[in-house]
């Protein structure tokens, strides 16, 4: 979130009640020391953590355990020119616990890609900011391609 | 892009032809040592460069100048769960050279919420990389709140 850059700010709560009705969001990290971004499959949980479902296999699971993500959600209308934008930052951790990952396994997010082994990976949101955009200029942009 | 992870990778000229036709990206940095990311307005210019244009003042313009940023676009159909998402990961620089400015005041993007001063944000690509979601589960999550 930047101030005095012309989008409204959206308090914690609103953040959380757009995020719940988004389809998709994007786990943002650090892989081999350079920025990495990749849109998830997600739910919350009830206490807004942001639950990430993954193949036990997959890289992003042992690139996220442990560390601080972003995660971010957003909806944008082209033609109206307004949205809004959540991004919460937390600590990832992979969930261990096996009454847990039983429980998650029942009702948590469900892969787009299911794999035999699947981990379930916990964002415990200590940041949550969004910002909305009403109005303004066309979202679209000019392809300068000769 | 994570290998064995049951998507489809498209190849650089995939990415960019599906980058062009994106009306929105985002700009993943890092801010106070932690991941952030921003969705922004922005256009390709003739050699797949990301352009985007900021206040000025902007916090983001600072925050990138010369670092290494990730940009972002994805397009995701959830009914039909298929889509596909491009990384661009390579320098950001401010632009400053006094003719490429006005070029790109001219056929550049717009910004959302235009200000007085803007400046123009190149982002040569490094990586592009992509992948493509074809079937398999919904997207939508499961909201766990009770």
């Amino acid at each position: 979130m930047y101030p005095n850059d012309g989008f409204r700010e959206l308090d914690p709560q609103e953040c959380l009640r757009l995020l719940a009705k988004a389809p998709v969001g994007r786990i943002v990290h650090t892989r081999h020391a350079l920025p990495a971004v990749l849109p998830v499959n997600f739910c919350l949980d009830g206490d807004g953590t942001v639950l990430l479902r993954t193949s036990a296999a997959s890289e992003l699971a042992r690139a996220v355990d442990g560390a601080v993500v972003a995660f971010e959600a957003d909806e944008v209308d082209a033609a109206r020119n307004a949205g809004w934008s959540v991004v919460v930052t937390g600590r990832a951790t992979v969930v261990t616990d096996p009454g847990e990952q039983k429980r998650l396994a029942r009702v948590g997010p469900i892969s787009w890609v299911p794999s035999p082994e699947e981990v379930f990976v916990r964002i415990r949101p200590e940041l949550v900011t969004g910002r909305e955009l009403v109005g303004g200029h066309t979202l679209y942009g000019v392809d300068l391609t000769p």
